[in-house]
């Protein structure tokens, strides 16, 4: 250590061969962690198991290919600007490797990878995620990111300039952006997801809420937190690093504060987990411009992404109709074109707003092009490839009941605890096929209380959980608008299926239900009875059964009205 | 890089100018996310969204105040000890700004923004937090912490020694915690915490606990994690930053120690959320001291903290009956104050108890006076002014709905799981004005079952989860004490109303309900029903119903009796 | 700073006396986080307060420990090879004590202190893990890191090379993991976990799935985050560093894949705890041999520990039936062992593979038996002297009612979340002395509609939670298989207890209750209400009441079949 230089101690300490560097990579690596939460968080909790496993998954597999694949085909020797040369060094040279480069690039491409999973949550089949996956590692996400870091022709000076991508707007946001919207229109909306009329336009978009904001707003904050790692990390001195995390705070705070005064004044109220993406939005939008930005630019850049990233999930659900259940599309797609583009307008010397002519933008421009057009055609192949051959959806029954359970036999991720059910109205053609109504059933004429009108009469119906939409239109079209919900267990004499936690077997004795009790007076009790078996029958073991039951008497609490007047429908 | 100096290689690796100044600073960052975790999983369900979306903007307000004004006040040129002198350099030379100090700032300045949060939580109006946060962030903080962070009348020599607040007990903590506590007595305790005699004296403290544990100690562990940048950020050597991290893991550790014990003693068991609240009186205690003390001065500071944070919820909650959800007076207000005293009894050079005479007690005494009656006149100017113009508080209709749906028009931040309801037994007088109870309902006589009184009957009541608290204390002045309560779900009539989920409308068709059953002999139905009424009535549609129905027959499990004496009261 | 030379700065950067070391073993404290979710996460809801307890715990009572004891006996001067001096420096002369040395060794203590909550978890009193903890920190870890840690006697050459342990696979895992195993082996079984035939032959094992797979998964990936401190944290260089995170990064994701394969062709399915579980087996196993492993190393040693993982947990259970609730035996027992074994094959210097000899192995092995059969004879004595004065285990009622309410008072760790019962299957033997069934329940003949044998009647039982498996298989036993379960909550006559939360007082007027209804036809309702409260009888105040009710007449969905026909079982 006595030959050591100033030069080399300071090499130690930052840039690529520094320890911040490592510690900027293992924040990024902790993005993961962010990822996998937010995705959770904002997605429905019977595939909660199932969308962490894919986080969790396509790091590791993504490991496992970028060791021997992708690494070269970034950081190796350049082949005529379009790819780096695949090398086993790492392998047979260990001591010998750049394993700053091996960690750095690692991680930053399984954060490429890993966007895609929110978009095509709670349909896709978990065999084919962990294809995708494998492509997207080994030579897609390589690729293009050999050619701005790993040597490649967009680092060939254009214009007059290079193009400027700091730390993956375009390389890693954008590609996984768009990789997530066209995995996602490929696979089609989750059910229930969009109702359209019968020449297929869609006439109204469902919410399906996340169940559970507080960890979506965890995932948030760790991202947040480890952006600085990720925009930070290939600072070449400390004072690049200060301004880097002064420009990655401010754009993402001015995102979220925009986007709340956007939601607050266009649906009434400032809306939390569009500000949570806000956020999000934000970081994307500064990571290519981070370094070469001042204080207003990373404003101007914020203000932009708070309004884009709403205007972003607003157009790719009700316009192009792709299901994102997180908003992948919004954030990491469109921001992360906004960032790229960003540079050319906000650089501080190269920027059309500071006086930099053109050449940035032109430059700017063109790799983004060159991006997407090679984004959009190896991961649509790559898609219709896994489509035609594994496929690449859950069957519609698997999808209804939820990943954790048919593709992970994880029962429920959250033991323990009751859930609501959704009351999903699915349209009967997206989920024809899984059952035959009409037909089925034939309207019986049971003898029930049809010769005293007057008499009321509570039926107490149990059924699949998934029936509850279609049951409540039902009651609806017969005029009954009193239901009293309530989720049960039923304990039947259904075939009882073995699962396995951890290797244990796990033969379930309660299964959850729908208990749903109506009393009627004038209604015949038939026409209850015949409407809701139509509409809760499947035609398997365990669609349930109706009980009938006498009521003495009803009074409505506030206008103190007895019997058939009590349960008429208040204005 | 050739004319690099050892000093300036040294420079960029610590100290004010060097990368783990930046990342302890990114560790402050962090806290953010602790702090929503905390506040989230220590106060109710209804209220998780809005919690953290207080937590999210703040630092972005924060941000965004802290840019053009704070920043400048802090750390501008010293105008007469008093404020330092706003500044656009960061707009107009951002390469020539100190960023280092910039980031720096913003972060400890968001911290004491964040604070109040979890004091004023669960019935503070959201916009009225927005003005405050601004406040604050722009004004309040940054003028007090220039006097002893940016060259003011703090850093001047007294009695031989200068103020000390290493990390910011005093600047931060005691700043924050006094606005809490201000906050959340000028607001008022949440409806039902406490109850009052007809003299308005308080003779009952209700606790409200927090749902979710899991998430309250994710964040205190993370707070305590991040707190390690928070205290050590500004070392100026390796040496002195192990120093810190010792006496910064000796006091939580001892704080949490001695409070398991004293309320194992006090409670009778070991209390888990104070447990978790000591860990942090420990760190807020330790912050201002954390350089200048040995494991003993710590280990002592953290033996008082583990106390005073048990004694601060106990007076704030019993004395002054000021309600603070999750104990931000007693943590940062109570050890915040401690801690700044602390340095002038342990400080190894300048305490009282390392013959250092009383110059640094007498000069923390002052500075921790001056900075009190700062904050107590500015803060509660804010709050007044708040008050008087747009209102502070939201409405008690908004309250026990929750502010998740009321403010943000988010459903439920949990969708997907059933909510246990509260029981909360309001008040009248604290919820009067909601509705009018004993005009509007007037006793109908129902014929019912009169003419048997040994008939077995059960009645139904379906009704607003608000109610239950009520229901129950009615039910009980008439001698019932047997209820099965459950939680289900109406499909009503109810005029359905549209909220936002990210910019997608949900029209739920299921409201949450409970429904009550009880099983009469001998107690009149008619009384029971009018009792019923009575106590669930508002005079909205949505009251519910009361259903009426024949029992055949009740048998007690213990003893085996049956029908009327089934339902006696058992010893 | 003017004399500083280059070494002495780079000695400030890395290595131990440098930032980085600092920074990682920060990293470590997280840990703690990470302990405290996977444990929480992958342990039931009823005992999260009581595992969070523990896990803070450990780390404060260690530091208490540790400071005036532990650290001497690590770090003092060498007596023998086989103990420090303890020494008090770090009260008398602060400024000249290792602090560097302290916090290091601290957290890594700590982290084999929490290792052991898990195995132990649901069932051990928090008494006595507050003494074990204390132990373990003091005494048992000390001692043995001294060996190879602090100048003992591991740190001889023998066969040309000293034993190697980078960062603690033996010195940390193996040690937590066996004590885990050890301690999990002395408490027994969670009630209910192994079925067992009069022989005491285990037929049956079941699981307990955790109660949010969510917060298990995040404590997973904040592990694997912190880990590049754990391993990193005493680098040398900072390319020493990039090596370490690139085998802590390899290791991991290649055991995370290899588990999810191996599990998917073993148990059909794709397992998501196991592999949470494999990413931590494989972080294990690396932390030993992660400065002088290759990629084609570390890709061998996770390979084997992600089939080791399985086959552990499998073994543990089902050979060994030790009920080890997290697989703390499986990842740091077996891998611990692994990993401490695998140097001595995988050294790129000394490895067998390498054409290294059989030196290192051999020194392994010896350094490994003796570092287990310290802890066995250390941790068995402490638990038999735990278990025989302040006893170990929790009683059958606190087990079963759940550690947070009984050991904390804790109502529930999620105050406003409705709880899914578990319907366990308790074994009539282990539940001996809770009850006495048959003597105290006699047969009483209830005049209940014995002249209509067609008539249908509903019956409805409302009861303790823990009673619903004897319910349900008692109804079974008497042909009903249609039962509906709901979750309500009881408000009766039930003296009222008092909990403290946070030191004010709760009365819940509300306890969770199970609600059955049967509707029988055929089967005398004599029998079922018979039947029924022999499986519901306690004798104490509680248990219950059976309502019956007419039941007018049942369709079944399906069959569209009524009255006695509906309510046979399908096929």
């Amino acid at each position: 250590m006595n030959d050591l230089t100033v030069t080399d101690v300071m090499n130690e300490l930052i840039g690529s061969h520094g320890v911040w560097y490592l510690v900027g990579a293992m924040l990024v690596f902790f993005m993961q962690c962010g990822f996998a939460m937010v995705e959770a968080g904002f997605t429905r909790a019977k595939n909660a198991g199932n969308i962490i496993m894919k986080n969790l998954m396509d790091f590791c597999i993504g490991t496992a290919v970028f060791l021997p694949l992708g690494f070269g085909l970034i950081y190796g020797t350049d082949l005529g600007g379009f790819i780096g040369k695949p090398t086993e060094t790492i392998f047979t040279d260990f001591s010998g490797t750049d394993t700053f480069a091996f960690f750095f690039n690692l991680v930053f491409c399984a954060t490429t990878a890993t966007i895609v999973s929110g978009a095509m949550a709670e349909r896709t089949k978990f065999l084919s995620y962990c294809v995708y996956s494998a492509v997207i590692s080994a030579v897609i996400y390589p690729i293009e990111a050999h050619w701005a870091w790993g040597g490649g022709w967009l680092t060939q000076e254009r214009f007059g300039v290079v193009f400027h991508d700091f730390a993956g707007s375009a390389l890693i946001h954008m590609v996984g952006g768009l990789s997530a919207l066209i995995g996602a229109a490929i696979l089609g909306p989750r059910l229930g997801k969009y109702k359209r009329d019968k020449d297929g336009k869609v006439i109204q978009v469902n919410a399906f809420p996340g169940h559970s904001i507080t960890i979506g707003a965890l995932g948030v904050f760790i991202l947040w937190f480890a952006w600085y790692g990720f925009n930070g990390a290939a600072a070449s001195s400390a004072k690049q690093l200060a301004d880097i995390l002064t420009t990655t705070t401010i754009a993402p705070a001015v995102a979220t504060l925009v986007c709340m005064i956007f939601t607050w004044i266009k649906y009434g109220k400032p809306d939390v987990s569009m500000c949570l993406n806000a956020s999000l939005a934000g970081l994307v939008a500064i990571t290519a411009p981070c370094d070469v930005v001042d204080a207003a630019g990373a404003t101007a850049i914020g203000a932009v992404s708070g309004v884009l990233v709403v205007f972003g999930v607003w157009f790719t659900d009700n316009v192009l109709h792709v299901d994102d259940p997180v908003g992948a599309v919004a954030v990491h797609f469109c921001n992360g074109l906004w960032g790229t583009l960003a540079c050319g307008l906000f650089d501080t010397t190269t920027g059309v707003f500071y006086g930099g002519g053109f050449g940035q933008l032109a430059y700017q421009s063109i790799g983004a092009l060159a991006i997407l057009a090679w984004t959009a055609a190896t991961i649509s192949l790559t898609f219709f490839i896994i489509k035609k051959t594994i496929g690449l959806r859950a069957s519609k029954e698997e999808e209804i009941k939820g990943l954790d359970i048919t593709e992970h036999g994880l029962l429920t991720a959250y033991s323990g605890f009751a859930m609501l059910n959704e009351a999903i109205e699915y349209d009967p053609e997206e989920i024809k096929g899984l059952e035959d109504i009409d037909t089925a059933v034939p309207v019986k004429n049971y003898a029930l209380n049809k010769d005293n009108p007057d008499k009321l009469t509570k039926l107490v119906a149990v059924f699949r959980e998934e029936k509850l939409g279609e049951f409540i239109s039902a009651m609806e079209a017969i005029d009954i608008t009193g239901i009293t919900v309530t989720n049960v267990q039923g304990c039947g004499a259904l075939k009882r299926q073995t699962h396995y936690y951890r290797g244990a077997k796990i033969t379930p004795k309660l299964h959850p239900k729908i208990k749903a009790e109506i009393v009627v007076s004038k209604i015949p009790v038939n026409t209850v009875v015949n409407t809701a078996r139509k509409s809760l029958y499947t035609g398997n073991v365990g669609d349930g059964k109706i009980f009938i039951y006498d009521v003495e008497d009803v009074v409505r609490v506030r206008t103190g009205a007895q019997g058939y007047d009590a349960l008429q429908d208040e204005e």
